[in-house]
């Protein structure tokens, strides 16, 4: 469960307290894991609600959460992978670990909501939205043991 | 106090109510007000606190609010401009309204956090945060009648 999946990526981001507010950063086209820019926008999940499961055949997600905190789960079953098999889990929380996650094409994805009353993460993907790029299997088919919030 | 700003973009967007939680639309490629993408950013302030003036010299903003509710305020001093002397007031709001506010280089920005305990405000930019590109104002400079939170 330790392992990690080699081909996703995880970047601390600054965290910078101004007079007038804090900027939190989440992506700058000049980063390694920039592919792109398609499209941005932000899900909201609340604490304890879990979104499971999600895989993009083409889309590279970069997640940042701007509210809360996110469990995310990574399950990688690509043929052939050096972490075939692997889940991998990665906390991220807009207090404590403020970092973008960036998921390559071809993972399944699932979330959690961990804080009161609202989390949100930001992606912002190298493609726009589209359905037929998207598979979908529900939370029981990957049997992650997912902890309540 | 009331025209509008003729080369400001302000587009609704559109909120979506799934299953596992909401969805914000931010931003596509596709989209007129999109000018390229060099950096993408959260901007959180208190209710009542007031960041102002600010002004670009050559990037585009494109500003969404994901949490609570911030006005913005645009002051157009640029000479020859048809709106020279305006400050055009924006409200945006996570919960009455979620629309994209797209601000051109060369206007100052102000903002105002309106709700508790916080607001956040997504940027996405043409350009990488440069401070040479930045011109700041100490907010009495433009004499915006301010209403508190």
């Amino acid at each position: 469960m330790n392992r990690v999946i080699h081909d996703i990526g995880i970047e601390p981001q600054r965290v910078i307290d101004t007079d007038g507010g804090t900027v939190l950063h989440a992506l700058k086209a000049g980063d390694s894991s920039f592919h792109g820019f398609g499209e941005a926008y932000v899900s909201e999940i609340g604490a304890g609600r879990i979104r499971a499961w999600k895989r993009h055949r083409r889309m590279t997600l970069n997640l940042v959460v701007v509210q809360g905190a996110v469990r995310f789960v990574i399950h990688d079953d690509r043929p052939g992978s050096p972490t075939l098999g692997v889940y991998q889990e990665v906390l991220l929380s807009r207090e404590s670990n403020h970092a973008r996650l960036t998921v390559p094409p071809l993972l399944w994805l699932g979330f959690q909501g961990l804080s009161t009353p609202m989390n949100a993460l930001l992606n912002i993907a190298n493609l726009e939205h589209d359905p037929e790029e998207i598979d979908r299997a529900p939370v029981e088919q990957y049997p992650f043991p997912w902890p309540s919030a």
